[in-house]
């Protein structure tokens, strides 16, 4: 596979977009779509559109557009999609619980095994249709199980021993719901989910109709 | 107030990012700053952060650096934080009760006032400090309440009746969990929250390391 470089992170935060854009077109039984077409679904400008897709050796053909199910295999898997990832969630308090029950991530290949506390009035416990499981068997149970994401989701004062056992783990990615700060490192890549940033950026939505701030593309 | 305009989708969603990293250097005492040292503590080019601020008028003095409190009081009035929000959750499950318990709101003056839903068997019970609500009167407690923001934490089938209450309501703002997509319409501004596709751009992480496909900044 070709070696591709410097692709910026506003074209990587794009990538799941189009893949759902895409998604939707090929189940209205498209088969192709010129950039004009995916810039009315995405919101875009055509030429941003083309920019994006060259950075991934999309190369949509003058007069015919793009070949919707060679794109989406191609964006399937330059995010791994198609084999799917293996998943975790540590801490079984009110949010864990929203994401181990969310049907959506599943559709997408996410696959939600198992949900850890330390709280003993929790281990044993149901949610949804999974047992809470004793964090003491973390470690065993991410490398017996072949697990790739742990999804931290644990009040902020936790985060730093859970953290540490990953470290040390096989996991591979820590999706984390946490206020604490943590970044990827070695073969461990983070994403963090910002909340207080996205209501932030609504406020600012809000607020710039008063001011006549105009709103971004 | 000066009109401000043009500026893109990308510098917004990083001024929550320099409010927050502001507040920090504030909270250690800091009163300046370089763009380089902002550049260190935001993990971005110094000038990409100048061209960044000078979008809001943020001119930085050269051989002092950014004044922080002037700075940090510029971008609160530009995320309308100086005067906080009132918000209600519409949704009792487990997302809804996790978003009403976090404190990292309130801390950022969003406010969560009360929960609703249309569930006989939530309405009157306990999250946390507060009774949930019957969606019954969402409308007029709304008004009398005078509530900004209307967070969507509601099953995907019952988006669409939720949304047209709230579009005849005098809320400004919807900060929307669900999979149905809902635009800015009006007054009212929208900001959705992708989980999905947050999850997928850790999966195009974890996946770039295997085909050296490199990292955005």
């Amino acid at each position: 596979m070709k070696k591709r470089t410097e692709v910026s992170e506003a074209v990587i935060r794009r990538l799941p977009k189009y893949y759902k854009c895409i998604e939707k077109l090929i189940n209205e039984d498209k088969e192709k779509a010129s950039s004009k077409e995916l810039s009315k679904e995405m919101g875009m400008t055509s030429s941003q559109i083309r920019q994006d897709l060259n950075n991934f050796g999309c190369f949509g053909v003058q007069g015919y557009g793009y070949n919707l199910g060679l794109l989406f295999k191609e964006i399937e898997n330059i995010l791994g999609l198609d084999k799917g990832y293996r998943c975790i969630i540590i801490g079984a308090g009110n949010l864990g619980s929203a994401l181990l029950n969310s049907k959506e991530f599943k559709k997408h290949k996410f696959d939600f095994l198992a949900i850890f506390d330390n709280n003993k009035e929790k281990i044993g416990k149901s949610v949804g249709t999974f047992k809470v499981k004793d964090i003491k068997n973390l470690k065993e149970y991410i490398n017996a199980e072949k697990v790739d994401i742990a999804v931290l989701a644990v009040p902020d004062n936790a985060v730093m021993k859970n953290y540490l056992e990953l470290l040390n783990s096989n996991i591979t990615g820590i999706w984390n719901f946490t206020q604490t700060k943590i970044e990827s490192k070695g073969n461990i890549k983070v994403e963090t989910v910002h909340l207080v940033e996205n209501i932030m950026t609504l406020a600012y939505k809000m607020n710039a109709v008063n001011k006549n701030i105009v709103e971004g593309e």
